[in-house]
C-alpha cells in the first residue's frame, strides 16, 4: 500500500514547482492559478464518477472515486482526482464528513471537513458583502432598485432553518429598508455557482459583474456592475480561486475545490479543479454529486456545455445494499441475501446508465462498492442486467483494502477507456427555458413533464424575453428519487415535476428551477451531530464522521 | 533599514522550531499553541500602546506600534508586537485597512486585511452554529428556552445595518419559531470576546460551555453546556486559537490574533497573543483599540484583571494635527501652525495620561507621530504640558523613515522602562456591576455618572442576583469622545453616560453595557470604499487602503 507524503512531495510528484505551491501547514496547499492556466495541453483522459439515486443504505461515491485513483496509481497510471469541498453545515447536522471512508479517504480529513483553506468563508463573505451593498443602495437611494425584486439572498455555511425566511431592515430608519428576504446555505449561493464556473480571475470578475441583484422600477436588471463592487467581490474571492491540493491516505493527489450541492445547485467541483486535474494527470477523475439525474446531468448540461469538457468514460457507483433498498428491502434486512430485491432495484441503476448512454453519449462502467454481505448471486444479477446494456461491472473493495482492493476496478477502467465516449448534451442552447426543463424531466428523470406555478411561469417568460433564454437550466430536486417525492424509489415514470420558483444565476450562466419541496437552506435534525463532537486537550477532534 | 524575511526565518529568529510553525503560504504562519504554552517564563517587559481620542486628523496608533518595534530592533532590543486582526467589514466601508502605513506596515497587508488565516470566519461560524442550535432546540422543543429571553445574536464580518434588527423563523412551521433577533459584526460577538480571553484550548472549551444563550420559563440560565455543543464549538475554533505570526516591512515579528473592537467590545488582542509576545520577546508591545478611555481601560479592567498581566509602561500616541482638531481647528486648516489650538486640544491628551497614571498606576510616555507640517512651537507646547505631569514626549517619524525614524522613541522607551509602572485597577471585583460602571464613568471618562434605562437597570439587578456581580464591566461607547456624544471633543466633564442595554458575556467573563447610540453592527456609508477596489488580471488588489 502506498503512503501519504508531505504536500510538497505530492506537488513535486505532479511536476508543480515549489514556487507555485502555497502551503497551508504541512498537509494542504493551494496551487498557483497562473501556473495552472499556463500548463500545456496534454492528451489526458477524463472520467466522470456518478451514482445511482442515494439511499440510507449507502453508495460510497466519493469513497469509490478515491479508491479508483488509488487503484489506478497501483497499476502505474498517473491519476488525479477533482472533488468538491465539503460544506460545514451538514457536518454538524446529519451527514458527517465527506472525505471518503475506510482505507479510501482524503487527508487531513478534519481540516477538509471544517474550514479547509477558507474558500467557503470567502464565498459567503463575498455574497454577504454584496447583499449589504444592495441594502445600502436601497437605504441611501443611491441606485434605483425596487425592493420587491431583490433576488440576492444572504449565505451562511450552517444548517439553519430559522434563516430561510426572514425580515431584515427593522429597528427604525437607521436600520435600512424593511423587506422580506432569506438565507441560503453557502453551497447553494449564486456566488458559489459563479465561482465554480469561472475559468480565471478575469473570467470570475466578468461573471460577478453580470450577477443580477434585482430590478429598477422600469423592470430593468440591476447588476453588480451597476453597484460598482465587482472589484471588491473579486478581491474577496481572489485567494480562494486557486484550487486546493490534498491527497488520499495512499498519497494519490486530489484537487478539492468548489462545493455546490447537486440537489440545490449544480453539484460539480470547479471548472478550474477539473481542468487542473486534466492538466496534471494522465487520467483525471471528476465527481458529480448525488445520482446521475442530478450531478451528472448538470455536469453535462451546465459545466461541459460552458467549459468544453467531455468525459471519456462515466462510472456509475452502486452497492448491492442500495439496490436491494431500491428494490423494497427493509434497511434492517440489507445484510440478508435477496436476489429478487436486487433485481427489483435494478431499474434505478438501469435508468441512470441508459441516460448516460443515450442522452449523454457516454461509455459507461458500473462500479460495485463491495460490502461483506454481498453474495455472488446478487452480483450476478447486476452483471446480467448490465450485460444487456453492454456495460461492464467491476467490483471494488477500496474501503477495506485501499488501492489494492481497487485494482480490478482500475483495470476495468483502463479497458473501458479503449473505446471512449462521444459526449452529447440533453438539449440545445436554442431551446426555450421551459423546453429545456421539459426535456430534462422527460429524458433524464423519466417523468411526464415539468409543471410551473403561475409565478414560476411568469418569471420564465420574463427571463426568456430579457435575453436569458440561451442559458441552460439547473433543476433543484430531491436527490432520493427521480421524481420530486423522496419516498418514490426505483425508476418511476409518468410523474410531473412541479417547479415552484425560478432564480437567475447570471454569473454562473444558468437558470435555477426549484422543484417540489426542496430547500436551499437545510435545517438541523432533532438531535444534531454537533452534540457528538468533542475535542481533547491536545486538540484531537472526535465524532466528526 | 532592516528587510522582510521569509516567515520561517522570522520564526527561527524567535527560536521557534520549524515543527511548531504552521505556514500559510510563504509569509504567514500560525504558531503551535502547545509550543507557546510550554515556553519557560522569562523576565520580559510589557508595553501597552494606547492613544488620545481618535479624530479624522489621524493618530496612527498601529503605525506607531509597528514603528516602535522596528525602532527597538534598530537599537538591538528583541521586541515582539501583539496586535489585533483587522475586521473585514470596515475595510469595505470607510476605514480601509488596519496594518499601519508608510514605512511602518505589517505584511502581507492585503491578506491580513482580508481573510488572513480564517480566524474571523471560524469565530462567525461557531457563533452561527450556536445560534442555529438554539433555534433548533426551540423548533423541536428539545431544551426548554423562553424564546423572548434568547440573547445569542448571529454574527457576520460585514457592515450591514439591515441585519441589526431582523425577524427570523418565518415561512411556516418548517421554518422554526418566529422571533425577533439581530446580527452583530463578528468583532463584537460574544464568541470573539470569549476566544480572546481564552488561555488554552481547555480554557476555551470551559468558557464556551458557560455562555448563556437565554433562560427557561423559570428564568434559569440555559447555557452552551445545556445544549450539548461545547465540543462542536471548540472543534470549529480549534485551529483559529493558535496565534498568527507575521512581520513588519523591516522584519520585526508581530503576533496578530483576535480582533474585538474597542468601542463595542473589549478591544484587545488575545490573551494568547500578548502572552506569546511576552514569551518570545524581551519587550512585548501590545496595542489596545481607540483612545485610552476605551481600549486601555478594558485592557486593564478586563484583560489584566483576568490574565494577570501588568504593563511596565503605557505609551500614549498623539499627533499635533489631532490635538489641533481637539482644540477646535478645522480639518482643512490642520497644516497651518496654531500653537493655541494645540494648547486648547491638550486636555484630551492630559486626561488620558492622568487616568493612566492615577487610575492604572502607569509609567507613561507620550509618542508624537510626526507629520511634515508640525512646528517646533507646537511640539514645545505639548512638551510643556506633559512636563507638568513628569511625562516625557518622544517624536517619531516611522511613517517616513521606518525603524530609523523611531530610534528616538525607542531610546525614550528604554529609558522609561527603567522606572516601570505599578499597575492598579479601576475598581475591585467586589463592587456591584452598577458601581463598576459609575466608577469607570467618573474616574476614566470624567463624567458625572452612568444612568440606566429601566430595562438596563432590571437586567443589571438580575445579573447581580444571579451571581455575575463579580465580573468586570465592558462599556460600549463612541470612540470619538469621553462622553457618549461623538461631537464633544477635548476633555468634557459633568456629562451622564446613559446605558440602554446590558449583555452578559459569560464566556469572556464580563458584562457589556451599551451606552448612547453606539451600534454593535455598523452600517456602510453612502459611498462604500468597496466601490474603489479593483483587481488586475494578475491578482494585484488596488484601493484596499
Amino acid at each position: 500500500m502506498n503512503s501519504p507524503k508531505t504536500i510538497n512531495d505530492v506537488a513535486t510528484s505532479l511536476g508543480i514547482p515549489e514556487r507555485s505551491v502555497l502551503r497551508y501547514g504541512s498537509d494542504k496547499a493551494k496551487i498557483d492559478l497562473n501556473y495552472l492556466l499556463d500548463l500545456p495541453e496534454r492528451d489526458s483522459r477524463l472520467i466522470l464518477v456518478t451514482a445511482i439515486s442515494p439511499t440510507p443504505a449507502g453508495e460510497g461515491k466519493t469513497t469509490t472515486t478515491i479508491g479508483l485513483a488509488d487503484g489506478l496509481r497501483q497499476i502505474g497510471v498517473n491519476a488525479v482526482m477533482a472533488l468538491r469541498e465539503p460544506s460545514m453545515g451538514p457536518v454538524f447536522g446529519m451527514k458527517g464528513g465527506a472525505t471518503g471512508g475506510g482505507k479510501a479517504q482524503l487527508i487531513p480529513s478534519d481540516d477538509i471537513n471544517l474550514h479547509f483553506t477558507g474558500d467557503f468563508a470567502a464565498i459567503a463573505e463575498a455574497n454577504n458583502l454584496l447583499a449589504a451593498v444592495v441594502d445600502n443602495a436601497l437605504h441611501f437611494a443611491t441606485v434605483e432598485i425596487d425592493p420587491r425584486t431583490i433576488c440576492i439572498r444572504r449565505a451562511m455555511d450552517v444548517n439553519d432553518r430559522a434563516l430561510r425566511d426572514v425580515v431584515v431592515g427593522l429597528g427604525g430608519r437607521t436600520g435600512g429598508v424593511t423587506r422580506e428576504s432569506g438565507f441560503d446555505i453557502t453551497a447553494a449561493s449564486q456566488i458559489m455557482a459563479t465561482f465554480c464556473m469561472a475559468t480565471s480571475l478575469t473570467d470570475l470578475s466578468e461573471r460577478l459583474s453580470q450577477i443580477v441583484v434585482g430590478a429598477d422600477f422600469e423592470g430593468d436588471d440591476v447588476t453588480v456592475a451597476d453597484l460598482g463592487v465587482t472589484g471588491a467581490l473579486t478581491a474577496v474571492l481572489r485567494d480562494a480561486l486557486a484550487p486546493n491540493l490534498v491527497q488520499s491516505l495512499e498519497g494519490s493527489p486530489a484537487i478539492v475545490h468548489g462545493g455546490p450541492f447537486a440537489n440545490i445547485a449544480h453539484g460539480c467541483n470547479s471548472v478550474i479543479a477539473t481542468k487542473a486535474a486534466l492538466g496534471l494527470g494522465d487520467v483525471a477523475i471528476t465527481e458529480a454529486g448525488f445520482g446521475a439525474d442530478l450531478g451528472a446531468e448538470k455536469f453535462f448540461d451546465v459545466m461541459c456545455r460552458q467549459a468544453g469538457l467531455a468525459p471519456d468514460l462515466s462510472i456509475v457507483v452502486a452497492t448491492v445494499r442500495a439496490l436491494k433498498y431500491h428494490g423494497g428491502q427493509d434497511l434492517a434486512d440489507l445484510e440478508k441475501e435477496n436476489v429478487e430485491a436486487v433485481r427489483a432495484g435494478m431499474p434505478n441503476l438501469t435508468k441512470h446508465v441508459r441516460t448516460l448512454q443515450e442522452v449523454f453519449g457516454q461509455k459507461v462502467l458500473v462500479a460495485i462498492n463491495q460490502f461483506g454481505a454481498d453474495t455472488p448471486a446478487e452480483i450476478a444479477a447486476i452483471e446480467e442486467a448490465m450485460g444487456e446494456l453492454e456495460v461492464d461491472v467491476a467490483l471494488s473493495n477500496h474501503f477495506g483494502e485501499g488501492g489494492e482492493g481497487a485494482v480490478d476496478l482500475a483495470h476495468a477502467t483502463v479497458r473501458a477507456l479503449e473505446s471512449p465516449s462521444h459526449t452529447t448534451l440533453c438539449y440545445s442552447n436554442e431551446a426555450t427555458l421551459e423546453d429545456k426543463a421539459q426535456t430534462v424531466v422527460r429524458r433524464v428523470y423519466g417523468g411526464a413533464g415539468a409543471t410551473f406555478t403561475r409565478a414560476a411561469q411568469r418569471e420564465l417568460t420574463r427571463l426568456q424575453k430579457a435575453g436569458y433564454g440561451r442559458l441552460p437550466v439547473c433543476i433543484a430536486k430531491t436527490q432520493y428519487s427521480f421524481s420530486t417525492d423522496p419516498k418514490v424509489l426505483g425508476a418511476p415514470s409518468g410523474f410531473d415535476v412541479p417547479i415552484r420558483e425560478v432564480r437567475l444565476s447570471a454569473g454562473a450562466g444558468f437558470v435555477v428551477l426549484i422543484s417540489g419541496s426542496i430547500m436551499t437552506m437545510p435545517g438541523l435534525p432533532k438531535r444534531p451531530s454537533a452534540c457528538d463532537i468533542s475535542v481533547s486537550a491536545d486538540g484531537t477532534i472526535s465524532g466528526l464522521h
